[in-house]
């Protein structure tokens, strides 16, 4: 990596960082889990209303394992297209990361204050900014000749792909100040935008 | 896999899917550990009594080490059968995994309140749903022509072994919601049933 | 694995049971530091107070490491001797690593209650006891010719060494009830052996 | 091992060590996130006061993140220099991983207590010793001949550069006796020196 040449895709070095990223993935997601209390030694009637009250939990855990999944799939994909990395490109993925990791930390906010503004804000704040940075990277790497020569057309569509959800999240922000549920609707615009592109 | 045709078995995609779900696999069955708590500051003999009041929990640790390690296993099983993956089965196994990390949660449950149906109820709805995904897994494989063409037959008799487990786990929520204790021994003639097949 | 022929050691499947062992070993000695906990808003001196109070969980957390770091060693050993595995080598690998991922859970109980009988004991029984599965797989595999028909004579003397690990740590069990600092200097007796045939 | 011959770079054997390595890297700089807090059940305004008081928690997170990174880059480049290991390279690298792991705990101590000596001297103590293991780690490998021919010259510049990251910390625990900020302020000259020898 001194000398400038980029690793070569096959290299043990590309290998390492994939199952770096993958292993923080696979972390992230999990430890969203930990975010579902189980109270101690309530008596029965107590503990049904205790659940009854944790559905904004349980809904939150599965809103941000969707976000971070979708995050891995595209971040699978975008790194199928490079053919070598660059010192920068890993500083950005180290700087992606540490976005994607922090996200149980406001899903465990919007599950307890869904009605709360700043909870939405720091949920969008965090994601979308997660996914800037993943934005960044397709740039960087187009820009600096590591995207594979075949893939070019699909980096291009891709990143613009990324930038309309950077967007997205990040109007949804000035919208959760005014109302929080608006925000978290703003949202679901995104995942219906989503579905219907998929058909 | 923009061009629908599925990623062959020895591709770096395959690998890093098989790679990341082991990882959500190996995260989730550790994490199981987190349900046993320490006090802190109990004089000696409370100490005792606490640990003693604590082998619910070690008996829900078990059975959710044991239920995640079938689970492991059998996904194993189902994708060294396949040679190819789609977009649409990618997403399957994300929801499936969303339920296998969600384990932790109804075995906490469990452990705390294990003469309570709703805690039976949401341990059983939880490994059912699991299971059916897992069943929906290798269904969406077999017709989309992703099992390799020598492990078809063995693909539909695990899809039914599969399904047997559905089967259980989903009957022993309405008997749970009338006895929490019969609900369990559901679970335990699916395991003697198990082990009576293998000999 | 259906028809009885053990898988052999290139094969992917064999890559993922050591790949899953390894993420579980690296998961359970990286939980050990949750039992580390930082109190909240305490006054300056109150904290030097609380840290001072905390070496006995910090030396819990290096013993811990040190074991689980020297079982990992262990079943790294192990397994490069093996040139496949069957269906039951699986199931007492998956019992091994449930006592393994248990570690943690008497860790704090001993970093909390070092002087206190119950915690000595449950640190010995669920250290021994997983020696004893390791020293299980071992026969098993030797009974069973999985071993490498170069590596038997070593397999024999490893779990020979694994062997004497158990005893230590139960017969520890009788000499903890008596006096719990009695029974951790048996442990030291086991680390001075070693280092002292390591020379 | 036995022999004395270190295993080769491309042996299973020492594809497991780095993937163990990366496993817990991955992990240790995951559940750096459990040390923010969400408190249960707070009325909206005395959220958005807690949250205003997390600050610094977040910063710590975002100092850890970049360490713990900073330490995996390091690694990875260090074990890309090597052709293979001997026993006391596996003992010293897990000591290394040892302290690696133990970051979260000095990072919720920093986050919780950044005014207090005791929080910013067990800060850089953590992180200084595992610099120091880091140096270790390169120097072994170069006085036992597992450093690739090619690479000597770079792993001396290399040992050079974690040395002084070393002193850096081990310098800032007198001054953090004195003043805590000065402390964190040394750690601060090492970052602009690093970017500044960067370009």
């Amino acid at each position: 990596m001194e000398d400038g040449a980029p690793p070569v895709r096959e290299s043990v070095e590309f290998a390492r960082i994939v199952a770096f990223t993958d292993g923080v993935f696979a972390i992230a997601i999990t430890l969203l889990v930990l975010s579902l209390d189980v109270p101690a030694g309530l008596p029965g009637s107590e503990l049904d209303d205790y659940l009854g009250d944790e559905w904004p939990q349980l809904f939150a855990y599965f809103l941000s394992f969707a976000v971070i999944g979708r995050f891995w799939i595209s971040h699978h994909r975008v790194f199928s297209m490079l053919h070598g990395f660059d010192r920068l490109l890993l500083a950005i993925n180290l700087a992606y990361l540490a976005l994607i990791v922090l996200i149980p930390f406001p899903t465990e906010l919007l599950g307890g204050y869904s009605d709360e503004s700043v909870a939405v804000v720091a949920y969008a704040a965090v994601v979308g900014s997660a996914a800037l940075l993943s934005w960044v990277t397709v740039r960087h790497a187009l820009r600096h000749g590591q995207v594979r020569a075949d893939a070019r057309g699909t980096a291009h569509w891709v990143s613009a792909g990324i930038m309309h959800s950077v967007v997205v999240f990040y109007v949804s922000i000035p919208v959760a100040l005014l109302s929080p549920l608006a925000g978290q609707l703003v949202w679901l615009g995104l995942l219906l935008d989503t579905l219907r592109k998929r058909r």
